[in-house]
């Protein structure tokens, strides 16, 4: 049996996944925990260069971002993936290979994403300069039903972290 | 400290990297390690579906399977890679990323791998069915100085094992 789990966040750009998966990482570590924290940026350098953002793209990103959260997982890491990932069939189709699999949905309504504009991405969106764009010019499909459901916009990074982290000591990971 | 490394296996097509990769796995595990064989098909499957066998998208795919084993190796697996992975200076560039790396060179002579023809692609690649393959009509760049260079046309691969789990614990590893 694996000590291994994996953290699989999905929501809207400017939702809140990098600040959680941070937050998360580090009570995981002060618990002794090994954890690796994939996020889009990471994966796309390292495993998904020349990938586009079409959607047959997307999910060849997603699915690899999978497998490696699959090897990290069977080898006692917890894995922590902080994706967009927005399509749902693909997010199930890893939920089928991973044993312990804990999906966070990261929700944030779109005009408060807007508003954050954190890494200035939805700005060149509205003015058409990034195309497929999630939430402006391709679609987000929310999980039906997610372990750890987040509204970020009505509760603050360190409750929503310790909701997650509570989660998984229902769960029996922690 | 982590407590994973990686073992680097690199040689050429039925040199006898998978063959030596699972004995050394299977060692590793009964002294109670956790381990990653990656060899070149799950990789190419998993990480680099539609990558050919240009000089660009063999270094595209090595650097991957790189990039995974940097990975399980900070969070205490043993990775062990088994693909051929046939130019240095990716190598070389993989060895500087991973602190504990270990290199083993299969070596064994063209006409004695083309003998074995493992997996029957010699043939083909004879036969001009199959570009590029390395040793035929790709090149085989052997590594200059590898933590362990294994004559495999000499040695029994259960000797061969033996001497790589000599040298791992010679380098305090295990």
């Amino acid at each position: 049996m694996t000590t291994g789990f994996t953290i699989w966040f999905t929501g809207l750009s400017g939702a809140g996944k990098s600040t959680l998966s941070e937050l998360v990482e580090r009570e995981l570590r002060a618990r002794g925990r090994r954890v690796e924290v994939l996020d889009g940026d990471v994966v796309r350098t390292n495993l998904s260069k020349g990938l586009g953002f079409s959607k047959e793209d997307r999910d060849t990103n997603i699915r690899r971002i999978g497998w490696v959260c699959e090897v990290l997982t069977r080898n006692d890491v917890v894995a922590i993936s902080a994706a967009i990932s927005p399509y749902r069939a693909i997010r199930d189709e890893i939920r089928e290979k991973i044993d312990r699999f804990v999906e966070v949905f990261v929700d944030v309504p779109l005009e408060v994403a807007i508003a954050r504009d954190t890494k200035g991405l939805y700005k060149k969106a509205l003015a058409g300069e990034i195309k497929q764009f999630t939430g402006v010019s391709d679609p987000y499909e929310a999980p039906l039903d997610p372990e750890v459901a987040i509204d970020s916009a009505a509760e603050t990074p360190a409750q929503s972290a310790a909701r997650i982290i509570a989660k998984l000591e229902a769960l029996g990971y922690l």
